[in-house]
């Protein structure tokens, strides 16, 4: 399903266009690390839909064409797309927006603040109607606010998910995030943990939110933060800080840690499988807890994580969107929505039974 | 002058206290990179101010001892003390505090939150008055929140310094850093720089501060920063992130930039001293502007450099908190001040001839 998935995603937005080569099977094997009939399998299904052509001796080719029409159009602002739950938040977005025939108009910013320059001045220059924004490198001031200003004056409504920025004042639609972390924590704590380390993201808003509210959840149990036990993050630091050497010192540090709190599932995972190689006994009597429940491959290990509600999101966001390019007075009604606190099932918790 | 400040603040700050071994002549060559005449002269006044004590044959030792009174006593925790300029900062607390007889209790953090609880938990069990607190990691939310209620609950006056946390409320002394920075940043723009890259802190509100005020003039000159020209770093990245090889590829980014805002002075001139070895004659036409004008060391290049008020911030800190020893509603009184932007002379700042 992860291959096909893919594959029908880079196809319908527009990544990949009608006659662009499409992987070959060889390729698709060692980027996925699945059995070639498992590739095989994805590939015919996404043949039967239309999506791609196999030409004997040739390859495989994109045959789907995106209607160029005149449509309305709404861009959309992702910091990813093809990886992790986003296909499931395109999905989302996408059954709306088929619904009420809106074209939308795909950018990906990989949480690089050019892109986004890039992508708000592009949409200035289209006829677009409204965007839907994943804001880049959120939790800092954003330096482009002079071209969502200019979005404004041409009326173009604009919606956040996700996060938000400090010095500009929209709508969004979020997790509740440092509640979620509470939960977490609390959960961790409720089992008898004490000792608990965390890694952070702090080039987002939602890796400070994360933070605080496990903060919040240890200060009220009177469990005085580790200063060594904490490990901040980013974009650009991402190789650096999850190299192996790096992860070493790391866990050297938190040795005495029974358990861990991640900023969210690709880290928790990543994390985890460095531990399992690093010391089994060590990995089997630790526990985590993360965000975003997008599991990562079969695994015996299920990570208890807060739960991201993807298409769910995607839905609220398109609808919301879509209401506000009726609204006249949009800018001053309240759009914004914070998604509840739920948390995944998973066996990464284990009682911490005193020596 | 350099050796003889930091010895006389280590030893009257009680860092190392009375008949303590003294670092040898030696260890001061290597540590300082001075002659062994200057090292030699440096201890002679020492000496003569009875601070310490040469025993032939045997070493150098602490001379000076400090009052044990029954003395006021004022907390002060400070992330640093003897580079930099906290030796200035030092001595203007220092200097009110004497004329009121009150005694300094010192602690220093390094930027760790471990420490800050240490010393908090610490001023708690004894009798301490007041507290002057730079605070620790100030970008993120404090979670030592605990520690500082039972210290208002005692009726404990406290007063920030540099900075404050945002989940706290305190009242602090500060530069105006984001309008400083916006004052450098008009000043490269001035002079014809538009390509200008940055260097900043982000466990520090006042590293955010610095790169709001640098968006901020950019944006209203409607130059679009560019992303691949930041450059984060911490408190426990600093190693990493100003290694030779991190610095190169920074630099290898930042090629086409002809000039710097600096995080600050420490910062500013390390780069200055791997572009000079790098290339001699980029370094000669680049820019650049920082903060804190503290000049470190003799040369010919001297940084154009928002001023930190030094002896001056320290005196209104220590007045400031005498005057709340003796203010019953201290805690609805208002004790903040912002210090008006100061930029100090320079040379590193050149008119940018379109070529």
């Amino acid at each position: 399903m992860k291959i096909y998935n893919w594959g029908k995603t880079i196809i319908i937005s527009g990544v990949l266009k009608y006659g662009a080569k499409f992987p070959s099977e060889n390729i698709l094997t060692r980027k996925f690390g699945f059995s070639r009939e498992t590739v095989r399998g994805a590939l015919e299904n996404l043949e039967k839909e239309g999506l791609i052509e196999r030409i004997r001796g040739s390859g495989t080719y994109v045959s789907f064409k995106i209607e160029e029409t005149s449509k309305k159009k709404v861009g959309l602002i992702l910091s990813y797309l093809s990886d992790y739950f986003f296909p499931r938040l395109y999905d989302g977005i996408k059954s709306i927006m088929d619904e009420e025939n809106i074209q939308i108009e795909l950018a990906v910013t990989k949480n690089n603040l050019n892109e986004e320059a890039y992508y708000l001045e592009k949409f200035r220059n289209m006829n677009i109607s409204g965007i839907i924004v994943e804001g880049t490198k959120s939790s800092f001031p954003n330096p482009n606010v002079k071209l969502y200003e200019n979005l404004i004056q041409k009326n173009i409504p604009i919606i956040f998910i996700h996060n938000h920025y400090s010095n500009m004042d929209f709508d969004s639609i979020e997790m509740s995030d440092a509640k979620c972390s509470y939960e977490l924590t609390k959960l961790l704590i409720d089992n008898g943990h004490r000792n608990i380390c965390g890694i952070f993201k702090y080039d987002d808003i939602q890796g400070i939110e994360r933070y605080r509210g496990f903060m919040e959840c240890m200060t009220e149990h009177d469990i005085i933060i580790n200063d060594d036990f904490i490990r901040w993050y980013s974009t650009k630091d991402f190789d650096y800080k999850f190299s192996k050497s790096s992860l070493n010192s790391f866990y050297k540090k938190t040795k005495y840690c029974s358990a861990m709190i991640a900023y969210n599932d690709e880290i928790a995972y990543k994390y985890a499988d460095f531990l399992e190689t690093r010391s089994e006994k060590f990995f089997k009597e630790f526990s985590m807890v993360s965000f975003d429940d997008a599991v990562l491959g079969d695994r015996d290990f299920k990570i208890i994580s807060g739960i991201h509600p993807k298409e769910k999101l995607g839905r609220l966001a398109a609808r919301s969107i879509i209401k506000m390019l009726n609204d006249n007075d949009w800018i001053n009604n309240n759009y914004s929505y914070r998604f509840p606190v739920a948390i995944s099932e998973g066996n990464s918790v284990k009682k911490l039974v005193e020596k």
